[in-house]
């Protein structure tokens, strides 16, 4: 018998949905916009969600969401984007949809998703590196990802030594030189001149123009050092690349794979790989995640 | 029935041995010289697990060594200190006591006793960080250790930005400032003065001495660098800081808690605690690795 499940990753714009089978094929894909922060964002994200659960019938669904995520409580502890404080999503969504509903973390979702369907296929410890408008960080290990009640995962918060201050307070955060965001904003701030984001810069440094490769040199060097601290204490296998950045491919993991070398010595030195799943990662496990509670309530079957 | 563990850890210059019980009371504790490194190393150290194992019988063994060690395979891969590389352990040591025998890495091992029996008690997620003539570090998550084929826990050999030179071929390295050897040392370089170690420093300390206020303080702020990077990744609950220099206590737990509550901004700030089980870490984890592997043995009944 066929079981459906559905994965949903509410983003900080849009909110991305997948129908998958248990076999893992997709069935389906929608995306719709996230409802805007304010106070009715809790109940406006339940009806969203429920409204997604009625269109596309499934056994089993997963909800992922940004922000600090308590998944053994099943509480989103903030999201700074959305402008939540401690939800308790699980019952939330359980009493909506009166049936259980997985809940998780979006990154720690596509860092599952990566590990099982992407990048990261076959290896025994991975590290998922989204680059987007933020940088954020998940580690898996023989399949399970490590979530520390919500708290893990900052990477781009730690200080990898360019002395620029951070809106989180921090000094050096990684964030502020090698997110998609910081690589664009840097550019114009050098240069005066807008871009549409930090491919426009990569297009730029393909290009040779100097501008453009002294912020691309100074985010890779900001992201080896923060994969070479990673590559010593937790040793993944592979490290995937995600989100926005990872967009540029052989111009972000060419000279991210050589300054690692050069970095490390007798550290075990990850693969660099680009993710698979793009935009889809955090809904892909969010039904991964589905599936997997569900396999864990004894008795219950599916359908 | 009382079951009987004999844990060993196979260190540096000694083989610290505990007999425990399945209800973990301490029956007995040894201590031998380690075996000298050299070509017979490998067979020199079955030999004593062996005649340790006859001494102080028992139902179940487990053997923890230094270096690489690759757990699911049995292997120690690498020992700089004692001279192996690629040895076969698990096996070998089945074969030489005719029974298999639960193999595992000192710190990893550290870790779990902490975990279970001392300073992170109760905690799901923990670091643990000896500091002694080296540094390294392990994290304990739900009841495991985070191990990556034996590569993790490398936190000595993260560079903190003080720019000098590590024998391991890097720079910057929080061991060249931070282990219980460098601060002696470094103590020593700047002053003429030569001390019995890092605990005469922290006297001089306590005493207001000016070169080793300095010292002590530059070891201190490489240890915060590597605890905050660690409290935004990994989010521990609590850092059991282990190893000689947690003999200082509050002369190091107070700076460290101090440093890491002004260096993070939004991250879950880790309780720092002493580690509770000293020199016998190594030895009582390697029991509940024995302990542990045996439970994982179906229809294999104890004693």
């Amino acid at each position: 018998m066929l079981v459906l499940v559905l994965g949903v990753d509410v983003g900080g714009t849009a909110t991305k949905t997948v129908l998958v089978d248990d076999a893992g094929a997709v069935l389906e894909v929608r995306s719709r916009p996230t409802p805007r922060p304010g106070p009715e964002i809790v109940p406006e994200v339940l009806d969203l969600v429920a409204e997604l659960a009625c269109e596309l019938p499934s056994d089993h669904v997963g909800v992922a969401v940004p922000g600090i995520v308590d998944e053994p409580r099943g509480v989103g502890v903030f999201s700074k984007n959305l402008g939540w404080q401690d939800v308790p999503f699980a019952d939330l969504l359980a009493d909506r949809l009166c049936r259980p509903v997985a809940f998780t973390h979006d990154v720690r979702a596509g860092a599952l998703a990566e590990h099982a369907l992407g990048g990261g296929v076959g290896a025994r410890t991975m590290l998922f590196l989204p680059i987007g408008t933020g940088i954020a960080s998940a580690l898996v290990t023989d399949g399970r990802v490590h979530d520390a009640d919500g708290y893990a995962g900052e990477l781009g918060h730690v200080d990898v030594g360019h002395g620029e201050p951070c809106p989180c307070g921090g000094t050096g955060c990684l964030e502020v030189v090698a997110s998609a965001s910081a690589i664009a904003r840097r550019y114009t701030a050098r240069t005066g001149r807008e871009v549409g984001g930090a491919v426009d810069v990569a297009r730029r440094v393909e290009a040779g123009e100097r501008a453009a490769v002294s912020v691309w040199d100074e985010a890779v060097e900001g992201l080896v050092t923060a994969l070479a601290w990673t590559a010593g204490v937790l040793a993944p296998e592979v490290v995937v690349v995600g989100g926005g950045l990872s967009g540029a491919k052989g111009l972000l993991l060419k000279p991210l794979t050589e300054g690692l070398s050069a970095r490390l010595t007798f550290q075990r030195t990850p693969r660099l790989a680009p993710a698979v799943l793009g935009g889809l990662a955090g809904c892909r496990g969010a039904a991964l995640t589905a599936i997997a509670t569900q396999s864990q309530v004894p008795g219950r079957r599916a359908g």
